[in-house]
């Protein structure tokens, strides 16, 4: 790939549009826009703007339209396979959609809000608290990460179980398409069914069919109760099994149920001193238990008592913590929410981001890991996740940081995701990092229908080149 | 239009493939397949196949792509906008999933069943309930419709507010494509951000896109207590603030809000001699409420006092009647599901399907009803359907049954239902009865990506032309 001189002029246009101070071009002022959180990613581009308004994104795309100018979408830069992060040709506009972050409106009566692209995440959860309501998506990078970028990557997190993706959050989107027309679809409506339904085109296309700018998103009651407990248990036959009757008893109220394996337990207890084994012994395996119910006096924790109990006759679980009080509910959570820094402090390993049907979790960690114990002896299997969801996060570590070995582990782990029916990608996306790898995981027939609607959408291929197909 | 004689051969080739018995090219075998339940669509056919299964789909597909034969999909053929039926030019292959109904697999670990399109929507309900689930779809079609015609015209009905369209059910897919190829897309995932989510591509489009053969749909947990209650208010805007704070008190457990006019209750007390008036005094408006939870001893009956009681307090409803029996619970479900019969045996209205809003319920009803009587001041204006989700079944009654006046009639609500950001098919889709009315409600920018979309997924237009665009 040759480096493509920039064209004459371009830049001086893209800031005639979005005026100079949002026209950056220098390599300085570009690299935090070039380079992702994590350090895997490093690209090259014209210039990245940062437009203020639908209006200046519809200008912006039109003029690359114009002059064939690769666009490459960017909201938060928290992305974890380099969706937003152009490629090394440097001939591309990153647009970055930060600066659109109004909040339009909240409807409390339609229980909706409307937001811009450009919105971080906790500033829209804080929105909808401060109206009486809830916007559930939550996940690790909510501090920093976009509405739009969310939408754009159809962003999973710690309340699927219960609220659904991002996807399953939208009624209605702005996007600029690639030819730079506004598609006006921001109706907050619960049931339209007038031909194709175009917003999931763009959900999760990861900036590929054209440019979100805007959503209408759901709101939720706030819960006005909640109790939280950590579980021990034997294997995640018996985790499976757990969720099974607890989801039975208690219905909606079930919002988390999080897998934590001894392994990832250790790797806490390690390196967060305040930290503490919860229980007496140690189990192998774990599970991370939230209810909540919009009832203030919800009888949550008799509910989860009763349950927890008749596990334990039943030997499902060896022992269980409930939390008396919110101090000790964020102490629990904590042992889930730190596996990822103490993974990190711990040094570099393989990590996957897979799903499969939920009554397959406990075959497929029972293959994989022998799989890999037999190909790798000295390998550390980080295993956590969403169980609710069939969303592990399954990473192997090695003393040797798995260096050079990745390939193989990958292919041990996706053979064992195929054979389980499952997903290589849960909730991160395809970016650039699994673009080829998905070629293997996929028919034909299923690549060329995505192809056709690239095509379809996109006919001159300007929208984020090199992501997704 | 004229009439193109059949194809030679063409009819025997379709027979060779799904056999004597199940190709039906007589006249009167034809007819039950040719003509809608309503009678308002009659059409002609080269011919009816009833295939066995997804390779007998895909062989008639390919036959039929090979000879540029128009193909009908169709399921119960219980639809509402003639989505079914084909046109008058008899060079059509009607293709009928009514023998396609295997229950494939149930899963209860991933709460999930997979079903083939013929299958019953009541059979799929009985089905995921003998395992101990709830499959959640439910309208009054419900022992004819097939599962195939719920996706493909992503239905709606009475449990949206809590579980959502059809759409909202679905994980997966399997689809026979416009030449024939067999798309496996039958994961049960809950979480799988890999390309483009070609599902949705499916549903929803009437079969104008590929034939949906099979599916993978989410089962719940079965409630184990539920209470129904009958509320009179002054107006909608009562409603729609009550619906508020019953949604905040009960979350989830609040499955059925359905609104009742006077002239519906009046209809349904003339025509169905076991009904009663619920109330001493008659009043303008009434909501069905309906709660449910898992808990087999939920306090229901006092959250429902509770609030109630309140909302009385605050004049939001004037009374209010809580059904103590199951037998009471269904004779008031019987006040608004009586309401279409009633309505049929009063004689022909001028029906809409539409959704606005919940906020803008009020003004909707107030100006549409205010713009109505105006131009017909002896308008009966039977006004019911799914707050909850926005959804109205405004329909206008007139003494001469509305005829020749349906236009202007059309053309006065759905002005209104554009004011309001609204949709002129909540539920029913656009078949052959919207189609053309569609194109004065949506920009050029998004007829012209659903056309690309047809064209990319159906470049020659085999897949029921005529339908949706």
């Amino acid at each position: 790939m040759s480096f493509i001189p920039a064209k004459p002029g371009l830049v001086e246009q893209f800031s005639a549009i979005v005026g100079h101070a949002n026209c950056i071009a220098d390599d300085a002022g570009m690299q935090p826009y070039l380079n992702d959180w994590r350090g895997n990613y490093t690209g090259k581009a014209l210039a990245v703007v940062r437009p203020a308004n639908t209006d200046e994104v519809a200008e912006l795309v039109k003029l690359c339209a114009r002059t064939q100018t690769p666009i490459v979408p960017q909201g938060g830069n928290t992305g974890m396979v380099g969706g937003g992060i152009p490629d090394t040709r440097g001939n591309a506009l990153v647009l970055s959609l930060g600066r659109m972050n109004r909040i339009r409106g909240i409807d409390t009566e339609n229980n909706t809000i409307t937001v811009e692209a450009g919105v971080i995440l906790q500033a829209l959860q804080d929105a909808a608290m401060s109206a009486g309501r809830l916007f559930p998506l939550s996940l690790a990078a909510e501090g920093s990460c976009t509405i739009g970028g969310n939408l754009s990557t159809n962003a999973g997190g710690t309340a699927v179980l219960r609220y659904g993706n991002t996807r399953d959050l939208a009624l209605g989107l702005e996007v600029v398409t690639p030819s730079g027309d506004i598609w006006q679809g921001l109706k907050g409506l619960r049931k339209d069914n007038t031909g194709y339904d175009l917003k999931h085109c763009f959900i999760g296309a990861e900036g590929t069919l054209g440019i979100i700018t805007a959503a209408v998103l759901k709101l939720f009651p706030q819960p006005q109760s909640s109790v939280t407990a950590f579980a021990a248990l034997p294997s995640p036959q018996a985790a499976v099994e757990l969720l099974g009757s607890m989801r039975a008893a208690a219905g909606d109220r079930l919002v988390a149920f999080e897998l934590v394996s001894r392994v990832c337990l250790d790797l806490v207890l390690r390196h967060f001193p305040g930290t503490a084994e919860p229980f007496a012994e140690r189990h192998p395996w774990h599970v991370l238990i939230e209810l909540n119910d919009t009832m203030p006096d919800a009888p949550l924790q008799e509910m989860l008592e009763t349950e927890l109990g008749r596990a334990l006759e039943r030997g499902q679980i060896a022992d269980a913590a409930i939390a008396s009080s919110e101090g000790q509910a964020r102490a629990l959570w904590k042992l889930r929410e730190d596996i990822s820094e103490a993974q990190r402090l711990e040094g570099k390993n393989v990590k996957h981001d897979i799903s499969v049907p939920i009554s397959r979790i406990p075959a497929f960690i029972d293959k994989c890991d022998a799989a890999l114990i037999a190909a790798f002896p000295d390998i550390s299997l980080v295993c956590f996740g969403h169980v609710g969801d069939g969303n592990l996060h399954y990473n192997c570590g090695l003393p040797d940081q798995g260096l050079g070995k990745a390939d193989q582990i990958n292919s041990i782990v996706y053979a064992h995701v195929d054979e389980s029916g499952g997903s290589i990608s849960a909730e991160h996306g395809l970016g650039q990092l699994k673009r080829d790898e998905i070629t293997h995981h996929k028919t034909k027939i299923e690549l060329d229908m995505m192809r056709a609607l690239k095509r379809a959408l996109d006919p001159t291929g300007i929208m984020n080149p090199g992501k997704v197909l």
